[in-house]
């Protein structure tokens, strides 16, 4: 289970798990100099932590942040950042129904086929909570983001077949998409589809079922030159990140899948002369502000599918650790999030900030 | 322009522009003992080369490839692999007339500011060309999974609006899916079609216009226990690796974007136990084959779009590089590839070898 | 300040500073299944710490660890693990009088020049206290060494101009050796020289001096096939390990520097067969264990050259932070380790054992 | 045998055996804009080549490089750089006598070993002909140096038991240094030295043996701020690139070895200000030019010394590779090399400046 690293200049390593004293992040490589309070990491925290809105998971995360290294005088100073939140204690004495059971669509069977021990206490490394310290580690990255004017936004753009209206979104422009976004339980900029989502959820509930989504995010004013063409491309190191967030099954730039059924001369973005700044953009952004790997200047732009939470309490069938069939429900009592899209809108912000401050500082080294 | 190296035990670096005298790879990490033989990279490369059938580029490309080292008697000896494809010598001056044009959706612009260099005779690094280092690469790494009984396929699902039958693709089993996909001009396993999407490639082509399409890929007898749960998920590998290939703007796994508009209690896998080997697999595979980022040991599925080709001959607006409106089309007489999709199959199938063959390796340190 | 990260699939990466909250290792990579006791970990920190004789700083650090994750039922998961170690609190104050001078042969000037930030209070991550981290990762280390039989030693070779004998050290055989160098306060196997010894570190301590020294390390029973050819040669990486201890100036392995005025015949060493164990062994050892950055099976022998401790009582010329000439000496009060060698020996056994861990774990990756 | 590849933006990865069609080096992360020459690589070849002069390896190698990569009317693009060079034709036949020997001091014991191949050929990856691969790097490594004024110079400090006067080089300063040094046929600045070298040269030629040296680098104009604290020092870094030369048994940085033996107050180098630049330097330079990792500014100095050449004509024991005992040496006509120090002066160089290269695009990253 190597490889809890992401990120080559500015590089975070992530640690714990659900169910042991505390989580954590050292994030390595972060330049000295930039301010950073406590404060804005509990923040953002706060902002993912379930609890959040009575539409997520209701469990109770205390999501208290202390930061251990790297910081003198409110600033950074080059050192690593160290940064650690304690898990509440909590009874898993609830969960001791399904101790010997593979729990469908969950990763402790592979866990336990890769790793040959079964912690039967919860997700473990896999769990949700360790994107806790990826928005931590989003919160420093930001800082970099900030120094360059890059402004980056998530939203929850679809849940199960209810759509943000494309037309609505368009019309309303960054800074009010944003104000919306932040104004909503479930991070949808759209109000009409939040009402609907908010029924859908409370469906889910009653039916101890759970439903997928999908995330759309935004990153504005990134400069033209971020990334590097072949196997380091913008859009590669992004589809890696957000890949790597649990439960996500799919990833598109730009035009995305749609641009399987376009045409060249439909899809390439004329290029024009912004006059007012004397740059370059174009028209339309099918590319999603990246051009072989390269930013071009424009937003990027893309979205992620979210599935549905595995962990449910409807009855499914399964097998026991010693491969009889058996009955799998979540025990009563047992929390369950009937949408990790809601919550996966504040991860995917913080690994596309990550993304980017990397991007930036590694677009350094490209001059002599 | 750093990071044309990809996987961290089984490492490839490829080099080389269109237009130079020749482009390669050397694949670092290979085991030694493996047998290889040249003829063998030279099929894999033919099946890649424009030409290979009237619907692609008709571009002539020999692709002969040279191994210069890493071989002794005709086995890998552990040393690096170092394989080289001369480039044809070809008459670049029919490009004049677009020498000083942006080219639309097109990584010239973007090449331009980062690099400060204006390579007009082509692609450069960007270029499809770079993706038959990746071909012969993969030949390598098919020889580590034929040690483990891996098999890999990709084919062509979708050509604009035309997608193959689902029901056919499923009714025909794997061995018959392998049979008519490799029949198949396209590789498309779906006759009827096939014969559709040679329409629409001749209406691209009498259009001066091009086609996206989506691939998929299907890896069977991939062991469970291979990739990482965190940052290095094998499915975050995988999207990092197809979304370097050019043109290609979006990635799913398994049950992709569908995901999203599913509930837990039909997207969970059930787990049942397979009578004749004894071991777990899962009644259906939404997973596509990973779940927490480690394969379970079902087909490892996923599908992936591409963009129509950026280079038309149909005329379109753009600038120069002094920022003037402008008019541009491909100059006649220069070769262009209505559907980049149809070759991008073969490269798809080449990066999903070699993301394995490094994963068979990695895993391999997970035992003390 | 990146690169806090060592290692390739057993990886570490240390954070925290002297004078911060605490100081801590994620260790990453590391096999599931092995045992691991916070009580071990402790007891390594222990021998490092100063206090453990009267011969190093007496400084007290209480050094207990606390597990935060990686560990289930007192066997590794897998998953990172998290090592922490509280600061005690200390009376900083008393560093008041040299708040504004550059140390002499200390990193606060180059810190200062890169990071444009002047911790006055210590040596921040360049301090003797990041090692602490190193020795805890070290005994993680060590429980993969010891599921290949591996051992590791390492001691006090010379201190200022007095050396063990060669002809005792040889003499007494592997396990008298590990022996004696447990039962002196300085880790020096030779009784004689360690007396001497003691009487030059109260001189030092007397002139409020320092004194510098040299560790000589052994591997036994390390498998052949160990490390890679070219640039991840097992030498290269052990000279990169130590040499990024801190004080450290020189490394060697097996003959080393001597190597240089010896003639071929003189320093090839003879292949043999053990007959016991049906091996290939060689008659001496001037390779060190390693031929072609490889291990032979021969034990891994080098040396390591420690530079007298830079904080010093006895007074010195420096420049002040505004370039003005100023006298500088550690205040009254401030405790000094006149030779930093002593500790040493325990942070070079760390990373010996850490550099070997990593190349079995690579190792097995060479395999197809 | 991964890990042919060396530097982390700066990053060269070499292929290629000493008795195949060829080998080369992949220069990744070049940035763009540099002027280079093939002229430049044939030259720095040259100095390498053996043949060079009477005194190494009369073996002819022609060496001539070919670019095929990475260049674009004279200017690098920011593509990867592919240098190849082609290997003579040669006959191997002369070495059929030792096919089945096990070499002393010769790495085909642990190559087989490791690999369970026997390539009775040569050195293969261990081989000083990869080396040639490097300085074709370091040739363009220097071009990012130059544009920071870095001057980089190695030399012939020891053979056997003669060393140059250090009063000698010290009076000379360093334009005087780097005349000398480039006179003299062994790289060696000291003409008496030079004179007594050579008869030992001649001495060991008679006797069929082979003799060790010492190598010393200086780097000039080195900026203050270059390396990280920890685990990146420049001082690790530069360790691991030379202990990766082959032959290559100790390496030390300013006072090395020597520091051992000092007091503090002696090793501390006294910070001055240097009235015309008013920059801060030290009276004495002990530390070599770095202070915990980081450089301070002062030349970069420290050395390495060189095995005797295993490869000799004297007759020693050795095993079959059936384990019989058996005789071996070099067959009549075979070439060897008295002492490989002399021509690793230049890849000692060119180790140098691909470090310092990488130092530099990396310090760019460190500031947000």
């Amino acid at each position: 289970m190597a490889a809890n690293s992401f990120g080559t200049i500015f590089k975070i390593t992530t640690w714990g798990e659900s169910h042991g004293t505390a989580i954590g992040v050292v994030i390595d490589g972060c330049p000295a100099g930039l301010e950073l309070d406590l404060q804005e990491v509990n923040q953002a925290l706060a902002l993912r932590a379930p609890g959040h809105n009575p539409y997520t998971s209701p469990r109770k995360e205390s999501d208290q942040a202390e930061i251990l290294s790297g910081i003198f005088k409110g600033k950074t100073t080059g050192a690593p950042i160290s940064i650690q939140i304690k898990n509440s204690n909590y009874d898993s004495s609830k969960y001791e129904p399904i101790h010997s059971l593979l729990r469908p669509g969950h990763a402790n069977f592979t866990y336990l086929e890769k790793y040959k021990i079964f912690d039967y206490r919860g997700g473990g490394r896999s769990s949700a909570r360790e994107t806790a310290a990826r928005v931590a580690a989003g919160v420093v990255a930001k800082k970099i983001l900030s120094r360059h004017h890059i402004t980056t936004l998530a939203y929850l753009k679809q849940m199960g077949s209810i759509s943000v209206s494309q037309v609505a979104i368009e019309a309303m422009g960054y800074p009010e998409l944003c104000k919306q976004t932040q104004e909503s339980p479930l991070f949808c900029p759209d109000k009409t589809a939040t009402l609907h989502m908010i029924d859908l959820i409370s469906k889910m509930k009653d039916e101890g079922d759970s439903i997928g989504g999908v995330v759309e995010f935004v990153a504005q004013n990134v400069p033209c030159g971020l990334g590097d063409p072949v196997y380091e491309k913008l859009s590669s190191k992004l589809a890696a990140a957000m890949m790597s967030i649990p439960a996500v099954k799919g990833f598109e730039i730009g035009s995305g899948f749609a641009s399987a059924s376009m045409q060249g001369h439909e899809h390439n973005d004329q290029f024009i002369l912004e006059q007012e700044t004397g740059l370059v953009k174009t028209k339309s952004n099918h590319a999603g502000g990246i051009l072989g790997g390269i930013s071009t200047g424009m937003p990027i732009t893309g979205r992620l599918a979210f599935k549905p939470t595995s962990s449910i309490k409807k009855t499914q069938m399964t097998l026991t650790l010693d491969y009889q069939e058996a009955r799998f429900s979540l025990p009563e009592g047992s929390k369950h999030d009937p949408c990790v899209a809601i919550r996966g809108v504040v991860v995917v912000d913080a690994m596309l900030s990550i993304v980017l401050a990397d991007a930036i500082l590694l677009n350094k080294g490209a001059v002599a």
